[in-house]
């Protein structure tokens, strides 16, 4: 796996990761236990506050320990890691420490307590600051507080699920639209 | 642009189709007026009631006729349209017919008043379910109440925002990682 150098990176355009759909990995921590957990129901909200919606199946073992730590942190993992992507979301951190398991590293963040999947190519520490939604459509409303983002390469291969266990991977990132842009809306 | 045939499609299964994150079209109908805009952020958020959030910006156009039909269709345009989304998303309907401009079919729903663009390769036609969220965070809460998919390609290509200006495009679709899943998780 990469060993990404990663640099601070403005809170208000993780957009340019997030909206284009990629499966992401949150992971949380409560008392004495991390977690990770697969998650493909997420979209942005606003720059600034930088906000994020995410679906939290109450099943997921994550559940809990994101609405009582009123923390996550959101890492986007590249192509290369699919494999472990899938088993990540295909066994329960109720059984297993899934940093053991899946040989990642976490590290500590900045602003929360939960932590950094260091292998993934970006992270974003969030903050819960409405959980008002959580119980008629599982609906957590985050604000990105700190992004980390690996400086090269600058477009990660990401992937994005389709249901029914086939992923897409996604493909080239194309300038040739830009010239059809209003100034102001870019 | 190709003429495509299409079939209903069950409800509780847009997620194939959105869950990877495409740049979609929403097309809207108020009074004797039709509409379309272009949009990023949007997420699933059940499957049964088949549950779409999407935030709409107070500016646009379409906000207005949404709230107040309580209607519209999420249309997936592919990659070959890529030229016609991004001009519609850089002009306002506030000033033109976007059906007529951009040459676009505006087909009859079953179930909702809104327009379905017949050039885009799926149409979910939508229900607002919930207005409750549109103030505080310009969130509209939709259930697909119908959809209509392409029989041919199996897989489109569909394009993803990353902002400024830049569009990927999306890749290779794989089921490598199939066999990962537990079967009650496919």
């Amino acid at each position: 796996m990469k060993n990404y150098i990663k640099k601070d990176f403005p809170v208000s355009n993780v957009r340019r990761f997030l909206e284009p759909g990629p499966i992401i990995l949150v992971s949380s921590a409560w008392k004495n236990e991390k977690n990770i957990m697969t998650m493909g129901w997420h979209m942005m909200m606003e720059f600034e506050p930088s906000l994020i919606g995410c679906y939290i199946w109450t099943e997921n073992h994550s559940f809990n320990m994101i609405r009582k730590s009123k923390e996550c942190v959101i890492n986007i993992p590249t192509a290369e890691m699919a494999d472990k992507v899938v088993r990540i979301g295909n066994c329960s951190g109720d059984e297993i420490n899934k940093f053991e398991k899946f040989e990642l590293t976490a590290l500590t963040g900045t602003k929360v307590k939960a932590p950094l999947i260091k292998e993934c190519y970006a992270n974003f520490e969030c903050k819960l600051i409405d959980s008002t939604l959580i119980k008629k459509y599982s609906l957590f409303i985050f604000e990105v507080v700190k992004a980390h983002v690996a400086t090269s390469p600058q477009l990660p291969k990401t992937i994005h699920y389709r249901g029914d266990g086939l992923f897409m991977i996604s493909g080239q990132t194309t300038r040739k639209y830009r010239r059809l842009f209003k100034p102001e809306m870019l």
